[in-house]
């Protein structure tokens, strides 16, 4: 659709892909797992014969991004390139190999009435997923949601549409092969910006919606949205560096959860460190990280001890920085720390350096957040990391799935109740 | 508090609750079993020792209420006497020998990168439940949330104002013998309508809201809390009679169904019958229901079958009608029962009575509901029915609970990572 049809073209071409996809998440629910690793193989195979046309769409992206104004990084997200599709197929013939989470018995029992109660894992239905410009990112996310036995509406940037647009006609090709519905994975194809708030009205088709991407898209899609939104706006994630702490493990998880990637949301960006060790440790963090060039933001205590802190505000202890800056907060006790974690965090990733199983016990327990981590860095906390085998996105929220979401947390259960014309007395 | 406050006292008061909630809810995950069932025992025992000055609350709740102009039906529900409280002790001490679900080790698993990676269950936090003026779901719903770990904000209807109050006395004085927050049982004791709203606007420190009431209210809720709601609006529960139904056990189904109790969510609303034994099933069930004065709303082909039928109009087919009314719906084929139901039901519960067992595979795989019920009562989906011991309320969203939800529903996990220095690579 081009972008000059009129706002009730829009509207009717957001409803009509929504019942689309509705209706196909009904024909999903009598897929058996061959079929829909049979589609995962193919839409691989696919992929892997069609590198060149991939290609040349991309290059279009591209060129056009040329004009678009799109940063360096953004064009190196954008940009795909003969290793980069193989990794593609590869990842969706992953997918294959993971367990079928649909129609899992998560229990049963007969009750003293006589009836039989099965709970059943099922499929949400639909997927409503909004997110940046990558192009690996549109074929990951249809391999994760159809494994799951859900329907997929994608929304991918536009810098990136001809790409996604012919990553998604292979793998509507090959569902069109198996015998899987092709309405079961749709791109939205205009550019008209109305759109994505049409969509999220249809709560009737719509059973999630996923944004990912900046903090404004995120709150606007939190905002508009009729029905669950599953979602992190940022990762404030700190490691807490304990009285009890082995420094040498400490300098080693800063150092890899803070720099090993700065730029994604389970680095570091706050270190939390007790009074006991402070004087010690932070100088020997200083010259451990001086290669990185890192500007700390520090509390008072913290600035007595660092030999070039800045003074910390208040809305640092909240900030992502996402970048070579950490805030430095120096506490009197563990309490202290978990206060801080809880109050300013965000509930994401939050890691203990410690030797002492009571604090570790202690903070595990209290601390708030999808992940809480004992000695080790908070880079862990990602779906590939904790065995989840592919990702979807990060929840911190904790209704209903929390942490990163793979093919389970695409998924809901219903109650099964088998009588023989059992009536209640 | 008195109603003479102003807007900002109110605000503030809200604002104190929600936060001594969230601080108590921390200590309580500190607790273990045992202490929890301690304080579910003496609060049981508490009761049936103070018996006469509930009974003296409720009477001055009561004597209001005839100056309130509540209904016959309202006063019954409000009324308390000796053995209803006997029960509701005996409902507290039932909780206590359930099993506790926080701290329950979900997975576990050791990762190639040698992390070891637990999802452990945990309590949500602060849950903030809105009732109706039963002085007995004060209690249940207290004993469910802090046996899940919860701390909990009641709100019930302003016409059990002195029951709910003397009941919460009685277990927060137990509570504090046992060592356990007081604050983690909250009863709100301002009039004011507006504090609902200020509550729903508090997601730092409420975790989940669960209204209990009519639509009016709980469509409210939905579009003013920030936080997650567990909820659902209505039980347009349905009964389809398949072409190879057994039409005696049907003729029992449907009598338990609709006629059992008839003001309740898990009643059946409407009938579906396939078109192949309409004309023998309906004129046998009129007869078979003839003492329930049973008005039937019917589509076209029904009204020729039935002798004194209403014709149906659109509005019919999503009606609750929670009384000896029913629609009547005759269909061509199983998909096309499927198709009504999922279009017009409330995804609560619906049933099939077939012994087709193909056409009970499908009608349970597509029917989107959060019950499904074959060659039974649509009156089993209820948490003591289906064995989730006690019961705080019924979802029928897909996300995070479905169907009953107890103690376990009142949970959510977070991934405990624990390595020994690891970092990531």
């Amino acid at each position: 659709m081009s972008s000059s049809h009129t706002e009730s073209d829009i509207e009717g071409y957001c409803l009509a892909t929504a019942m689309r996809a509705k209706g196909a998440s009904r024909h999903l629910l009598a897929l058996s797992s061959d079929e829909k690793n049979r589609w995962l193989r193919l839409s691989a195979e696919r992929i892997r014969q069609n590198v060149d046309s991939i290609l040349s769409a991309n290059e279009i992206d591209l060129q056009q991004a040329v004009h678009g104004g799109l940063t360096d990084a953004q064009k190196d997200r954008l940009k795909l390139d003969h290793k980069r599709i193989l990794q593609i197929a590869a990842g969706i013939a992953e997918v294959a190999e993971l367990p079928d989470p649909v129609n899992e018995l998560l229990e049963e029992s007969i009750r003293p009435s006589g009836i039989t109660v099965r709970k059943v894992r099922v499929p949400l239905g639909v997927v409503f997923f909004i997110y940046e410009s990558r192009p690996n990112v549109t074929a990951d996310a249809a391999a994760i949601a159809v494994k799951s036995g859900n329907a997929i509406i994608l929304r991918g940037g536009k810098e990136a549409a001809n790409s996604s647009r012919a990553m998604v006609e292979i793998l509507r090709d090959a569902a069109s092969e198996i015998g899987i519905p092709t309405d079961a994975i749709q791109l939205i194809e205009t550019n008209d910006r109305t759109a994505v708030g049409h969509l999220l009205q249809l709560d009737e088709f719509i059973d999630l919606v996923i944004p990912r991407g900046g903090e404004g898209l995120i709150r606007r899609v939190v905002s508009e949205a009729k029905m669950p939104v599953l979602k992190h706006y940022d990762g404030n994630c700190h490691v807490y560096v304990d009285a009890a702490a082995d420094l040498s493990k400490a300098l080693q998880i800063v150092e890899n959860s803070k720099c090993q990637r700065m730029g994604v949301c389970n680095a570091m960006e706050s270190l939390v460190v007790h009074q006991s060790i402070a004087s010690r440790f932070l100088p020997q963090l200083q010259r451990h990280l001086q290669p990185y060039h890192i500007e700390y933001r520090a509390d008072e205590k913290a600035m007595t001890i660092l030999s070039d802190g800045k003074m910390a505000s208040e809305s640092d202890w909240s900030k992502e920085y996402l970048g070579p800056i950490m805030s430095v907060k120096v506490v009197d006790s563990l309490d202290d720390a978990i206060e801080h974690i809880n109050r300013y965090g965000s509930k994401h990733t939050d890691a203990i350096v410690t030797e002492n199983p009571e604090a570790a016990r202690k903070f595990q327990r209290e601390i708030d957040s999808s992940a809480v981590v004992l000695n080790a860095s908070t880079r862990f906390n990602d779906g590939g990391q904790l065995g989840l085998g592919a990702e979807i996105g990060i929840s911190t929220d904790k209704f209903h799935a929390r942490g990163p979401c793979g093919l389970k947390e695409l998924t809901t259960y219903k109650y099964i109740v088998v009588g023989d014309g059992h009536i209640r007395t």
